[in-house]
């Protein structure tokens, strides 16, 4: 078997990330990691009639800057897995359509980054496929509509709600040669702590991440030192310090080694994002363009990347429901 | 590579379907499989407040149907891999919160049956898994007034229209000795053909299944004999005499072994279901019973199961956008 402790997987054939690509609206390029991007659309609806087709077109544009800067054509691709947050995953299911390559759609919320990841790291590793690429978007406009109030309703956002970016990223998982591996995988469980309050997503999910991290090093074994960063998806300002603090009575205090991406894709001080940026853009989007580019220059060498999702619906709000979290973790080495 | 032809898998280590499980409403129940279910919910409500809630638990009653049957403890289960139609896949979400395992959440709409199977079958067949479930849930009335009319509306139903089923079907893949083995998955590309009504959603999806099936045989090799039975999930009426058609011109003649789980579930003539059942509980259900006893009594040796599904939400279709299908197919053989 290809697994260690509870839940976590070895890629003994370590898949390489051999590419990246990464998608943004205005309001990422002008915070904190502007210049990371690979391309940056100037008008939220980029160019469409709809938010949601400017969704898609954003999660194909970075499909097709992935494939240029890798040097494929779609023939080469095996598999794609991907999805996002729209209703019935339509923004992957309109964007990824004309690349007639064979699809695994997903739905994970704001963890599909990483469990995209997870699906692409298998069917290269078990010899399913040559080339798989994990791609995931989320667009402000497309989810505030759909998940809060209309836009031109100008709602009060609360000090604890996020900000949905607007950014799609994508990532070539292969069994060719390269330095960057996806070494090993913690699926997660669905974790319900009974937090009802869908503008306090970060609280929501902070105890799937602590669990899936917690476990991750409990399966491997290893030292809280082990990685250069450990990183999760879009917990925000406060679901940080919720996983922060519980990680570090259970042994991982990781200091200033464990971040957010909605933390360090916006500024939060003046960008006026209140806890920070959400949505499986913003993971997509600040691994694929940051993160990836430190891997590769070699300023860091072991990531863990854990991307956590808020399993609700408007529905099961409106139904009175709590909020389920899931957290995948994926370890990411320079070999 | 565990490869052949364009897009199949083959799966060396022959993961078993060591058992499956299912339930249904009492629709389904008096349809022309009633009696093949494990459980039949009487009331819609399944005793819950919402038809979502009853959704959930539907799901959750298949996989504890399935664990009891199996002889199994959730700590045995390595994965679930599951979805539903409902938005952000809110009935797998809270029906399987309280299992406990693993969870890779998936969307492809009514294909997700065959999409989890695909999933399932390659985390045993890699040795990621000793066991992972395959489960997804559809349900009438939690359906309607998402995808179409508030019930109490009671709006006139076009005769290409379909019936959602009420149901579940969960089915356990393991890495243990047994006599039901998935050999082959082709995963399917998305196709769009530019249907628009989503009324009809049988000749939305019948092209894809028509491309995944073409293409699998031709991976294969194989005669268009060898299989037992070819079944697709939900296309319904129009679907299915359309893929019939098109597959017979392209020398995949199947006569009367091509079968649709839509045209078996429900009596056609006297349910008032006009073109057949729909649903990812659909084909969940009618492969949990019916098709699975039969491969179990050797009544059939091999059988392709392919669903198919629509992936188009109501923004889309509001937006004017058309329907494109998807398909997966698996390859299920005694050995």
């Amino acid at each position: 078997m290809n697994r260690i402790g509870k839940q976590t997987i070895v890629l003994k054939n370590l898949p390489k990330i051999i590419q990246t690509a990464s998608v943004v609206g205005q309001k990422e390029q002008d915070g904190k990691l502007g210049g990371t991007f690979d391309y940056v659309i100037d008008d939220g609806r980029f160019g469409e009639k709809s938010w949601e087709k400017a969704e898609s077109k954003m999660q194909k544009k970075a499909v097709e800057i992935l494939l240029k800067k890798a040097d494929k054509k779609n023939e080469e691709i095996d598999f794609i897995a991907g999805g996002d947050l729209l209703n019935q995953c339509m923004g992957t299911s309109f964007g990824l359509a004309d690349f007639n390559i064979p699809f695994f759609g997903l739905y994970g919320a704001c963890s599909t980054m990483a469990e995209s990841l997870c699906i692409a790291a298998m069917t290269v590793d078990g010899g399913y496929s040559k080339n798989t690429i994990a791609v995931t978007s989320s667009h402000f406009c497309s989810s505030e509509r759909q998940f809060r109030f209309p836009l031109e309703y100008g709602g009060q956002r609360t000090p604890t709600s996020q900000w949905t970016v607007t950014g799609s990223g994508a990532a070539l998982v292969s069994d060719e040669d390269g330095q960057i591996a996806i070494t090993h995988i913690t699926p997660g469980k669905i974790v319900d702590m009974g937090i009802k309050d869908a503008n306090n997503m970060g609280a929501a999910m902070a105890p799937a991440a602590i669990d899936t991290i917690s476990t991750h090093f409990k399966d491997r074994n290893i030292d809280k030192d082990y990685y250069d960063l450990v990183v999760t998806g879009d917990l925000g300002k406060l679901g940080h310090a919720i996983t922060k603090e519980q990680l570090a009575k259970e042994g991982l205090d990781f200091k200033n080694k464990y971040i957010d991406c909605g933390m360090e894709i916006f500024d939060l001080e003046s960008q006026d994002v209140h806890a920070g940026g959400s949505g499986c853009g913003c993971c997509a989007s600040v691994f694929a363009g940051h993160i990836y580019s430190l891997l590769k220059k070699g300023e860091i060498n072991r990531v863990l990347i854990t991307a956590t999702g808020a399993l609700m619906s408007t529905t099961s709000s409106f139904q009175g429901e709590s909020i389920p979290g899931i957290a995948h973790a994926v370890a990411i080495e320079r070999v």
